[in-house]
């Protein structure tokens, strides 16, 4: 199969990922991959989870001009609490002062709706709302079969004793598991009402870790079909949701195009167009442009917001004798505009007010943490636990409207000052999900900061944290490329992968083993085909063996024919066979025993073995022969 | 400056690692490097550890014919306990049956050694002996100033809390402290009497996390040169010890061109040779050959041996239900060993005989963990323990006889079984030094296992593993290029620096300090020059911008200049200065609580602020303007 990496049509990557399949599971129909192993493994094909959409599916027309198909829109309507009415009237500064020419711009999205919905007046179109008056809905029954992996036959499967630090993962999630979670805050199920194209997920400490791809057009106008793919190419790779943080031009046309063909969440940080809205001048923001940029981003279909109303006047000051400040361009705008003005940012004053908005839409809180930390010397200090704290207040706040929540960490934290984050953000914020980017745990190896930050983000994953936002190795240094995105994104999934399996996720070991058994039986299609870049495995398998039969050798190219340790094992394992029960008798004694008892007992049933094969004799050759 | 990974003379690679110059510290002259800053920083140059050797010594003549110079020779011949002699006739059989014509092989190091050093009758030259004794060698006080990185003024350096996990990490290393770590076997410094030309280093869980690259000849002999370049490019980026896995042809010789230009400890594991001496065929292994095969190593100058002496035969079985069974080489090749003969591993057997050739020599064990798991599946098995405590009791056999010993570990390993191999090591071994291959923390991403697996080392190294054997991007697919090498070992710098950082090592810290300071006042060739991989730093900051200018610029290509958080932060910072004393004030109110207690006192800290700006007047701007 050619590399997939090359192929393009309609100006977005599609075609199926190598060795697997997209299949459709139970009355939703939703969206899963198959990876089919080769005969001779002799097991089922293994299902894997997809974030892929449509653009996977060689079944799927794929029209960017067209948009998905809006999968949940039947849902929404037949709930009877939404109302279709006129949009906002685009202007001028939406787009950073483009004019009705577009000259400099990014084409409209040609299939734009003018009528978008909203809740009825007195209604509340948020997941939590339905949760909290006991209503399963399509949603969640989707999320529900979607975290199972189709696994409904495996309820059984070995736990292998994870360590889950307090999460309760049930052996199978049902639709009343998820609605009993989004209800109590502990999950949530972004969807605005006008995303109906987003296949629903969850993201929740008792759910499989979720990670997220950022991405953003540059100031100058470009291909909007590379806009669109940089999402298509971050959600093939396995991100689940992707954050637009734009800037510059072409916000609002570049990121209809981008909502209108994401099967994920899309979350924004409404702050940075406001700002473009004012020319970039902090001081210049006001509620009232704020407010007039959230209807704007809420019409189009953003599912959530960050928003950091948590960076308040009295916490600036905390942050002036760090080594590395205020490193969130959110927060940085928000302490200039309180500092400059001398007041308590709007923002916080006017929280309630933006949760109306989230409510009406059904869009969730991401609650910036606009004073994380920016370097392992200002790690959990006190500005950014005292910003935690006021999350948590509002995380309560935004509850009273039965509005879905999340909460942003940080960022550069040094390993044994982690859990201490996940720790206080349960207590703070009432285990609402925990959203972190990384964290790194060393400042210095630029170039290498997805590894730096992988490393904390799958132990913040594992203590608990529900969403991991990605880094590239382009961080601190400069814009990712394509490649940059795909290792970001493959880093993070692994990452959170290795965080499924310490909580001991029970659908999570299943891959593992399946790879691991290709692997021992020199599967190696399987091998490729199961891994997380199946590209990108094969590709380094041949840059040393490139000759095909090589796929299906019994060796590798480490040790070569003779010298391979899986295939001595093999040996071992058929000797081993070959003596009875005997070999196994003796090993049984062994395994009731615990080290280091197990050393004596081994000796006895070493002398058992001995004593049995001198009687049969054949087998047993002199150590000086 | 050019791309030094294009920069070659004689075959191996020379010339600075760009930013930093070599110097040489104290009485013994270690070898450091010294990273200057830019004057607007008015900080003094940061000294970081250098395992680079002469070849990043513009100074130094580098001749590979000619090897290194006998740095430790002196010290060795003033200890009056050696005697020299004639060294064992090289062999056929030592270079795979290679002919007297030598036809298809490496050329003979030109320069070699026919008489060799060892032990006077009833001597022991091991560093343990010493230590015993009371008695401070020049080694020791070589690493003493090695680990402080010349950090003499920084004493009372800010530990900043880290959780050592039992450590006893001292404020400051002096050469008795090494003494006693050696002497109660917590640390090793591997050091045979025939490779003079090595810079002694510690391995130990109260110095620096230390790291290994593995490094090999293929079956076919390749340039010599391009032998030694593999060594010379793992230490130029970070490798504290290489271990030479050849196989095949050559090894003899090949291992002589490495030995005799390493200014680092080599590793090997004997057992490879002796198979390749017995055409391959585990069951014709002999003590006799393998006893030939390590005096053979001995006069080389390899500084420590793998010894697989816990893969007894009982334990065998245990591996046989395994989703990977045995996927250690040496474990596999004994392993089939004692099921042919049906007897106890000669190893285990003739394991004191093995430690009068170690003491004779002054070589440390790294006791091989033969029976480690090979996937996820079977980590933490019954196998892997029963070895564990048999290396336990070999441990105290060794250092019985005043022997060097440390503990090769795992492996694949989910985060949450990682901790148990660290803490059961330390019970069954009695705190000697652990030795880990990654380990993987997940078995689904073939092509990135150089990152599954230093998020896992990352985690050991932080709970006390004192070194860590790099794993590569290529591992379980392929040999590793130059690329992969030197990726896998700045990862593994990084994850062993970040254990530093969280062990609270009081000389790690100050290297991300002074780099994130770079960062947040925009001194980027600071930023590059201070960072693991300069080269690469630079590479992915041109290519955004690529103009000489933006190096000065006071702005990042990921916001713009106008939008840049670090900036706007500074502007805080400036604002917040202007202030007097009461913005401090308030903040020194709020600093003196802690949340969520913070939030009130902010609040009055907030309204004190106000009412002073109400009086000040002109700084005050009403919200609605």
């Amino acid at each position: 199969m050619a590399d997939i990496n090359s192929q393009f049509e309609i100006g977005v990557t599609t075609g199926p990922i190598r060795g697997s399949r997209k299949i459709h599971v139970g009355d939703r129909k939703v969206a899963m991959r198959e990876i089919d192993l080769e005969p001779s493994a002799g097991e089922p094909p293994v299902r894997v989870y997809d974030t892929s959409g449509p653009y996977t599916d060689p079944e799927a027309k794929i029209d960017i001009r067209a948009g998905l198909a809006a999968l949940r829109r039947e849902w929404q309507l037949e709930r009877g609490d939404v109302e279709e009415y006129d949009a906002r009237e685009i202007k001028p500064e939406d787009n950073g002062q483009l004019g009705p020419d577009r000259s400099g711009g990014v084409p409209a999205f040609p299939n734009v709706a003018r009528r978008v919905l909203r809740a009825k007046p007195g209604k509340n179109l948020s997941q939590m709302h339905y949760a909290r008056a006991g209503i399963i809905t399509p949603e969640m029954e989707y999320v529900a079969e979607r975290e199972n992996l189709g696994r409904a036959a495996l309820k059984d499967v070995d736990r292998d004793g994870g360590q889950s630090w307090g999460a309760e993962i049930p052996d199978y999630v049902t639709p009343e598991f998820v609605r009993d979670e989004v209800a109590r805050g502990r999950a949530i199920i972004p969807s605005n009402v006008n995303h109906p194209e987003c296949e629903p997920m969850a993201i929740g400490r008792n759910f499989l870790v979720k990670i997220n791809a950022n991405i953003g057009n540059s100031a100058v106008a470009s291909d909007v079909a590379n806009e669109v793919d940089k999402m298509v190419w971050s959600i093939r790779w396995g991100a689940d949701t992707v954050m637009d943080l734009s800037t510059g031009r072409n916000i609002h046309d570049t990121r209809e195009w981008i909502i209108r063909n994401s099967p994920v969440p899309i979350g924004t940080v409404p702050i940075y167009q406001a700002l473009e809205k004012v020319g970039g001048i902090a001081e210049d923001l006001t509620w009232e442009i704020f407010r007039d940029t959230l209807i704007e981003q809420a019409e189009q279909g953003v599912d959530y917001f960050t928003i950091h109303a948590g960076v308040r006047l009295p916490y600036v000051p905390m942050t002036a004798k760090r080594v590395t400040g205020i490193v969130s361009r959110g927060g940085s705008i928000m302490a200039k505009w309180c500092l400059s003005h001398h007041k308590e940012s709007f923002l916080y004053e006017k929280f309630d007010e933006i949760t109306e908005i989230c409510k009406a839409y059904d869009i969730a809180y991401s609650l910036g943490d606009g004073l994380r930390p920016g370097s392992i010397a200002d790690a959990n200090d006190e500005a950014q636990f005292a910003e935690l704290y006021t999350l948590g207040e509002l995380t309560k706040r935004a509850w009273e409207q039965d509005v879905q929540v999340m909460i942003e960490g940080p960022g550069h934290v040094p390993m044994h000052k982690i859990k201490e984050n996940m720790d206080k953000q349960l207590e703070a914020c009432g285990e609402a999900p925990f959203y972190t980017l990384g964290p790194l745990v060393t400042d210095i190896a630029p170039g290498y900061d997805h590894i730096t930050s992988g490393i904390g983000a799958a132990q913040i994953g594992w203590y608990g944290t529900a969403m991991l936002c990605y880094v590239t190795p382009k961080e601190h240094l400069g814009l990712p490329d394509r490649d940059d995105v795909k290792v970001g994104v493959v880093t993070y999934k692994l990452a959170a992968h290795a965080a499924d399996l310490a909580k001991g996720h029970p659908a999570a070991k299943v891959r593992d083993d399946a790879l691991s058994k290709a692997r021992f039986e020199f599967r190696w299609r399987d091998q490729f085909n199961l891994s997380l870049d199946p590209d990108t495995a094969e590709q380094y398998h041949d840059q040393t063996l490139p000759a095909e039969g090589a796929k299906t050798a019994h060796f590798c190219s480490m040790c070569g024919p003779k010298f391979c340790s899986m295939k001595i094992t093999q040996e071992v394992r058929d000797f081993a066979a070959k003596q009875n029960s005997d070999s196994y008798l003796a090993s049984e004694n062994i395994k009731r025993e615990t080290p280091p008892e197990a050393r004596e007992n081994a000796e006895e049933g070493m002398e058992e073995m001995s004593r049995r094969y001198k009687e049969g004799g054949d087998l047993y050759v002199p150590a000086d022969e």
